[in-house]
Formats: C-alpha cells, structure tokens, sequence
C-alpha cells in the first residue's frame, strides 16, 4: 500500500495492510465488539482489550499496527493521553468516541497516523448498510485513507468525512440541541407528574413517535449523554440560544402577541426552506408505518 | 333513540337521529371537508356553511338538529358565543378544536346538548382506523353519546373520553411541551445559521426523524400552532417548568457538575418507568424503517 504522507504533514509512513494486528481498547464494550468483529471479518488480526483481559494496553499500543480506542467519552481523553506516549511512527490511532476536537488532539501528541471516527449509530445494530460514519482523516496519507475508507464503504456504511472542529459543531445541533431539548420535555414532564401513559391514551402518531424518541433516549448511558453534553466545545453557545429563545417566547405569549410567535414561527421556517416540505412528506410515511404497527399491536396484544 | 337527559342537568331531549341535517360551520376547510364527508357517508343530510356559501350559520343554528363548529381556533370561542344565541332545547352542539376549556364553555351558555371533540389528526388523513378522537360529552343523555360514539368506532376511530379540564392540561403537555421545543429547536436552528441539510449529512437514523417531526411542525400552519401555544390555560406552567430546567441544567454545566447531569436524567428515566423500556423498542422499529426508507431513496433517487 501507499504510504506516503498525507499533507506533508509530520504524519509517518504507515505500514498496516489487512494481516497487521489490529488493538482495540475496550473492546468489550458494545461498540468494541462490533468494532472487533468487523476488523475480524475483514482478515485482520484482532487483540482485544479491555478491564479483564491479559492482553495490556501497553503491550497494544507496542505490537499493533493499528490501535483503535472504543473506550467511554468521559474516559477518553484521559486513557488517549496516557497511551500515546507508547505510540510510534507507521502505527495508526483511531478512536470511536462520540466528539472529536478533544480525543483528535491527544492522538495527534505522538507521532502516529491519525484518524477520528464517530459511528453516527449504535453498538447493537444488525446491520452496517446504509448507517453513517464521520470521519476526521486528520493524519494519514491520501491513498491510505482511501484504502481504510474502502474497507467501510464496502459493507454498506456511508462515510462522512469531515474536520474534527466542523464535526464537534454539527454535533453541537445533533446531539447537544437534541438531548438537551430531550432532557427539559422529561424534566417537565417529571416536575408536573404527568403520567406518561395517560398522555398516550391521546397519542396523535406524530406525539407517539416524538414521545417514543424522548423515552428511547431515558432507557440509555446517562453518563454518555452527560458526556455529550459536558464535553461539546459548543454547548456554551447552545444554552444561550436556547434560554434567549424561551425569554423571547414567554414574552410574546405573556403580552398575548399571538401575532409575534406567527412571525417568529415563519421566519424558522424561512430558514429551514425547502426542508420543511421534504420533512412533511417523509415523516407522513413514518406516521403511516406508526399508526399500522400501533394497530397492529392493538388487535394482536401480546400474551 | 332514547332522549332521557345526561345527569339531570339542563341539557334537553335530543331529537336527533340518522336523518337529521347536520350544519357544518367552516365545512370547507379541511376538517370540516373531512367531517362533511364523514357524515354525509353515514346518511345524514348535511349543510355546509363557510365564508363563501349562501346558507349562513344563522340558518344552520336554526335548521339543523347538529350543528358542528369546525373553524379556525383563534377564532373559535368569537364565532360559537355570536352562534349560541340562536341554538335551542333539543339540538345538538359539537366542535372540533384543539382546545376544549373554552369552546365547550361557550357551547354551555345555550340550552342545547354539547359534546367538545378534538381529532388527534390532521384533516387530510386518508382512512379513520387507528386513529384518535378525544371527546368531551358534557351535556348529553348517556344512551344518545353511545349512539354518537358508535358512529365513530364504527369506522375505526378510537374515542377517548375525558373532562375539558383533563383534555386541556393533556394538550399543555401533548401540544404546548412538544410545540415549544420544537419552536426553540427552529429559532436555535436560525440564530446559529445552521444549514439543516448540512446536519442531515451526518444522520443519525433518530436524528432523521427528530428532524422531520420538526420539519414537519413548520411546514404547518403558524396561525394553529401559535394559537394553541396562547390559548392553553396551562401554557404559563410549562413556561415556569421549562425555565427553571433550562436554569438547572446551564448551572450544572458551569459548575462542571457532569455527576449533577446524571442524576437528573437518572430521576427522569425513573418517572418515566417501564415506559423508557417500551419506547426503546417501539422506536427501534421505527428506526429500521427510517434506514430502509433513506436507502431506497439513495438507491432509487427521484428523478
């Protein structure tokens, strides 16, 4: 393979090809697993460690061509940190946390190559097709990041590519507006004592799937969500967008201003443009799919 | 039919039955068009009144053994309080907004019988099954609301029965919680500049649909939406509710408490219960669907 290096950068040649042994740290999680099995099904040799295991870190980041770091995102940056400092020059560090600019930069403290991932999926999926994987190429040669691009395209999985910096931003939306906008409908919900089943009795399939969505989020990792919250570069700017939106609203309905809310909602969905009508057709097939599976439920409860 | 009256209040014989006209008040909008069809197809004669047509609600109030007021919220409790002063003993009175405190209170103030309904679906639905009515049947003999009841199950609609009160603190949750989340998503959205398309490179299957339920809010009527924000007797509460959460949550991400994070989204899981479990499931489904969908599309592009 090609080993030349990537943008002149201090990167080194890198000499895996697909019989190098392979390290995943934590790779008994769940995402190490699915990580462990997809490098083994592609022939690759793969050293698992993790709390239990005899195989050391240390004796990982020696031996393995490439190094993979599957570890929770509160403890990430923590465990990298620590690890590079056994890292060489022709060896390859990856991560799979869920942002980028903090564990990206500890990784590029040695002089290893360099490639952040984030499965935008999680680890009990049954299928990579047609999930999406960013990516921060960040330090590696041009051909060799197409090889390694390959060997996930190949199983279905779409590849974003991206810059750490413009990933932990998107993610700032994706995840930070989401969860946190998440938390404060479980929150209140909690505060008022609504009993969510009641609410149900009413379900309108659009409130079905938005409340199925919050409590999707209740039954996971606190600590992850925490994480994703805690660590984002960008979660400063987010309180503070959301807070201003909530004063603005609450002024609005406190001085009966139907018609500013009217305004305010049109100029959201100036934004979001040509969006807001593909969004109406799409989630109309989902709406569709919710209340057929709802009814299916209905006439054959389970036993 | 049986005309004996409903827990003895002032509520009248009703005289209505499977021949009698029924007005439509707004029967050209869109629900109106849904409800006209609904009951023309059960037999009844039905007489539509909008803007544009000779016969006038004065007419209809006079005429028609029911009368259903199917028009805009913001304009609801104006038109039925002009309206009621022409209804009589014996007659029959419904609407179908979104809020039921106000209109139904309104219905009272004549000597007729008064059922609030809310369909928990949008007018341009294409078959009744599975889907749900909220109904409130306050002034009406038991044995002629089983009579209206069955009309509607008998095409498939689930009614769920409950107080204007109980309906309306429902919706604050239903409508107003979801609305203004979904309204601070949009703004946040904005003011950051974000491009949705954008964030939709990197989506997540729950993240899709997150976004096309909000998509799909502002592909909608501002005027409805804005109105059930104001109108709600409860909306004040939430606001409270949402502002001190928002409160709560930025003070423990200054002070870094991650711990605090946690705790809370563990207190919230904890309300919500076995519900977290059951949503997870329900939603993986959804979201399977959600990646078979996006494939075929990327595999089958419109042209």
């Amino acid at each position: 393979m090609g080993l030349s290096c990537f943008s002149g950068s201090r990167g080194s040649d890198l000499q895996w090809n697909k019989q190098s042994p392979v390290g995943i740290i934590g790779g008994q999680g769940e995402m190490g697993r699915l990580f462990s099995n997809f490098f083994s099904s592609r022939g690759f040799r793969v050293n698992v460690v993790d709390l239990g295991t005899v195989y050391t870190s240390e004796r990982a980041m020696r031996e393995c061509d490439i190094v993979l770091f599957a570890v929770p995102l509160h403890k990430s940056v923590e465990i990298i940190r620590e690890l590079v400092a056994f890292a060489r020059p022709g060896q390859l560090l990856m991560d799979l946390t869920s942002l980028k600019v903090a564990t990206v930069a500890e990784m590029l403290r040695s002089q290893a190559g360099v490639v952040g991932l984030h499965p935008m999926f999680g680890g009990g999926v049954s299928s990579f097709s047609g999930q999406t994987l960013a990516a921060c190429p960040v330090r590696i040669s041009s051909q060799e990041w197409q090889s390694l691009r390959r060997l996930f395209t190949s199983s279905g999985i779409r590849v974003k590519e991206c810059s750490p910096e413009e990933h932990d931003r998107m993610m700032s939306i994706i995840q930070v507006l989401f969860h946190l906008t998440t938390m404060l409908m479980g929150r209140t919900l909690r505060e008022l004592g609504i009993d969510i089943h009641e609410t149900m009795e009413y379900t309108s399939p659009s409130y079905r799937i938005e409340m199925n969505l919050v409590g999707r989020i209740f039954a996971q990792n606190p600590e992850l969500y925490a994480a994703i919250t805690q660590m984002n570069p960008n979660t400063g700017r987010i309180f503070s967008e959301l807070k201003e939106s909530l004063e603005v609203y609450e002024g609005l309905y406190k001085s009966e201003n139907m018609e500013g809310i009217v305004e305010d909602f049109k100029r959201s969905a100036l934004h979001l443009g040509d969006f807001c009508a593909q969004a109406y057709r799409e989630s109309s097939a989902l709406l569709d799919f919710s209340v057929q599976t709802a009814n299916e439920k209905r006439n054959n409860p389970p036993r």
